[in-house]
């Protein structure tokens, strides 16, 4: 993410210009650095490669490194620095001595050209080359695209050729998606035009990342369980009310065969030259957040330290991580990082952003709170945990003083980093004391809640012990949904809570650390394949739209055919 | 294209199985071998690599080499074998020494999963890695699409957010496009869902290689050249009926961001190891039907002789190759080959497709009429002509001896060619015979018309000269239409026909040669980017649809990683 401007007093460049000054190393010396032999790399211009599936099965029989989470406090517009943390702790590491290996998401093209701009992390801790990467990057997301769209086709297909599954083309469920903030695309009735044409009816598009072949690609241990779990994916239900999957219309199969070179995970590069598996990327609310677990594993085997992050606060990132990624994928983490930044606490205490300029100490006691609930709430899963205080300029003196005390009397310590303006350098501090506390053994990593437990209890349980809330409140359809699925033999998966990012609760507008709220259930869905229940609290975005001046009118492409304009 | 099984004495191995049993030599040694250097080569993969737009700048000063157009006679469901004889007579050539490019169009991935098949050659004139070429590539079809809607998402913004160049919604002519046939996107209706949701109203989904991106791509000579194109897109009109530039809604600049790495041409290498550029897929009946113009131009600075195929039969493909590509692109073929097979000319002279086992040579001699015209249609261009026979197994002694007799009765030369079951070595008469043409200097080649001839004369040259018929009939849309674009400057535009392939006339059904007849021109749109003016004659589908059971259904992706199924 562009990170808002840190550091007023540094040159102005901009995290494409700091990117594109950059000397890249060729791909070949970065992996031949973290001891890939070169035959495990396939390719993909001289900087990016993937990495073979033979490889990732020689690097079976390797013991598994230590295990980084970096989650944050909850967001706000004043920025954290989530991803530009995971970098320049990974760039710390390595910096120190220790062979660290970053796992981060890929981005979706569809927010460059909006508002938000790419995720390659900003300033001196970014992962490159920062255009490609945010753009086409090795095509894992088009291949995403394709294989959600194809499934789609023949959902109507079969409906146009008569129909033998019976499916009631008014409950069909899956949506086909596109990597572009379309919000003429959230609803559309298609089929039109006559005999010819198809069944009208109503459906839509998400963006690519909302895709639950996203998820799916994420969770996948391997190619054959990809094609398993593609095929257990639920696009509608019958008119008798079964749940039909797109094994039924053979579709696993092509788009596994899609999706065979995606899976492969992603090698590339920070700006310091060391190692980074950027691959897959699903949204944090409809689904996990995490990047695919084919690159955490790998990550693991090849190195010492794997840094990997979760999207959004820690209610949902870490939350997800913990409990439907380390969860299905047999992983312990041995320590997690909470980032926070002085200027985002203040807007938790109550600033606007226009007043974060001024000291603020008051502010910053009552925005602690919610730095203070998600150290405590990742403790809950008997992971380790130390804040990491992502540096801005304008920090003052007291803040910072103010801001450690506290830390101190939660037990938590907390420690600066100034990566963004200095890269791992800034970061050792920080890494130094990761690095030991994922060394200590500490870690008792279990997640929140037993398989076994009913989906109902589920919820309650992460809305009680996660989000501060009193209970939860189901709306009528999404109690009959949730009934429905335990009696279909579902009860024993994990819950994914699609809640807003901006607040402990499911309102936005609750900064800080809310108690006593009731978090209101709206509607349930399935991600058989992903292998998780959607619980939909309030009102999820699943299709951008783009601004009234898109970040789109301000690229190009230069007379040197760089790529000009990109945040 | 799956070639239907030409000879069923050979083992029966599909395309796919003989690819995959064919050992790829990495793409470093195809460019070695090709004089290509190493810095030239962005590589995807081990057999895969884009050519950097260094290497085409460092090409220039070298003069072109000899420049061959395989087309053929009017397409029926038994094949011709047009792309198999381009791969055949380019592996031919360097057989027998010359050094030979082939330049192709990309695959498009809707067809795959369809009934079609790949594009990639078959038998043993193919170019590898046959499965990747057919499925993702290096990406360049995602990008135009991507591109594509781009645009189509900042068109609906731009009337979301107060519509400040008065687009009329209902004149917006820009489509979003998906390259997977999915007839139900056809007809959409958009923008539903309430006030977040846009402005509804109705449009549809091409398939990606219909979209004028892809003839803008096509057609660019560089990066800037490129861009410049995209902006002037036309995307509707005005309430007060002005063309709406994509130029005006500031998209330019981001697509060419998108498409900068597509726009570099793909180096992949035939069965035997010899360079193929493959590069841009146009349709052949809404736009020209060839690859790109940088491909082709790189091709004729990097060998003696470069063979590229346009799409459907010469009626469209070679008119559009001469009139359109060639006419924007200042090039000048120096010979042409116009495909044709003995079961497809029994098909013109009136066998139906399970009549044509048995030997036939009155139907062989009513259907010559069809290669008489393509042959005689191709010299009005000045170039040099001969035909080729791709042979099949069941071909008869004296079919074959006829067809000879007639070709001689025209004044052409016709070569049997036997590279589906032979390769190169089955290719080499062939060959001799189109080098010693291309090398003779007899090509005098000129466009069918002048740049001035009015747009209305110029589809009565086409249809009087091309397609044997009486006139041209135009709606009272069309007419009007092809008025006000001469009337707004567009008059010096080449006109491009989108009519059905199956026919010399605008009826599928009329086989042969038919004259006498009239073209219905039902519309007029404008192509202001690609630089054309498209005569839409018929019903031309821009959206395919998947049969009963696509192929899809039996795609998959095999233990040991590799993709099975694809035809």
């Amino acid at each position: 993410m562009a990170q808002p401007q840190q550091d007023q007093h540094k040159a102005q460049l901009s995290d494409l210009e700091i990117a594109q000054a950059h000397r890249i190393r060729p791909i070949q010396e970065v992996a031949e650095a973290a001891g890939i032999p070169d035959s495990a790399l396939l390719p993909f211009g001289r900087d990016k490669a993937k990495l073979s599936a033979g490889y990732l099965g020689d690097l079976q029989p390797r013991p598994d490194g230590r295990l980084i989470l970096v989650t944050a406090i909850t967001p706000t517009p004043a920025g954290e620095g989530k991803t530009t943390t995971t970098i320049g702790l990974g760039d710390g590491l390595n910096a120190l001595g220790h062979r660290t290996v970053i796992a981060l998401r890929e981005p979706s093209l569809g927010p460059c050209f909006g508002v938000k701009g790419g995720a390659t992390g900003g300033g001196y801790a970014q992962v490159v080359p920062m255009e490609e990467i945010n753009l086409h990057f090795t095509g894992d997301l088009h291949a995403i695209g394709a294989a959600n769209n194809l499934l789609a086709a023949m959902v109507d297909n079969h409906l146009y050729w008569g129909n033998a599954l019976d499916l009631d083309p008014q409950r069909i469920t899956w949506r086909r998606c596109m990597d572009i903030n379309d919000r003429a695309l959230r609803g559309i009735v298609l089929g039109l035009g006559g005999p010819t044409g198809g069944t009208p009816r109503e459906s839509g598009f998400d963006i690519t990342v909302a895709s639950e072949v996203m998820a799916v690609f994420c969770l996948a241990a391997d190619s054959a369980d990809l094609q398993a779990r593609l095929g257990r994916m639920v696009v509608g239900r019958s008119r008798d009310k079964r749940f039909v999957t797109a094994a039924e219309l053979q579709a696993e199969g092509a788009m596994a065969a899609l999706l065979a070179t995606a899976i492969q995970p992603n090698l590339v590069q920070t700006l310091e030259g060391n190692p980074a598996l950027v691959h897959g990327g699903p949204f944090a609310n409809i689904a996990h957040g995490c990047n695919s677990l084919i690159a955490t594993r790998a990550a693991l085997k090849m190195a010492d330290f794997t840094v990997t992050e979760a999207g959004f606060g820690a209610d949902l990132g870490a939350e997800k991580f913990f409990d439907i990624k380390c969860r299905m994928g047999g992983l312990a983490p041995d320590a997690a990082v909470v980032v926070a930044t002085i200027r985002a606490l203040k807007m938790h205490g109550g600033l606007a952003r226009d007043e974060l300029g001024r000291e603020d100490v008051a502010a910053l006691e009552r925005g602690f709170a919610n730095l203070a609930r998600h150290v405590a709430n990742v403790r809950k899963y008997g992971v380790p945990v130390v804040v990491a205080i992502n540096r801005f300029s304008g920090d003052s003196e007291a803040e910072r003083r103010r801001l450690r005390e506290l830390c101190e009397g939660e037990g938590v310590e907390a420690i600066e980093s100034d990566h963004w303006a200095r890269g791992g350098a800034g970061a050792t501090d920080l890494a130094r004391r990761v690095a030991e506390l994922a060394g200590s053994g500490q870690s008792a990593f279990k997640p929140l809640y037993p398989d076994a437990m009913p989906l109902e209890d589920k919820l309650r349980t992460l809305a009680r012990e996660i989000y501060g809330a009193a209970d939860i409140a189901l709306e009528p359809a999404a109690a009959r949904m949730l009934a429905e699925l335990q009696e279909a033999g579902f009860g024993g998966l994990p819950v994914c809570v699609a809640k807003t990012q901006s607040s402990l609760s499911a309102d936005p507008a609750l900064k800080g650390a809310p108690t006593g709220h009731v978090v209101p259930v709206r509607e349930v869905r399935l991600s058989a394949g992903a292998g998780f229940v959607v619980a939909i609290c309030g009102t999820i975005m699943t299709m951008p739209g783009l601004p009234r001046h898109p970040a789109a009118e301000r690229i190009g492409l230069g007379a040197d055919g760089r790529i000009t304009g990109l945040s």
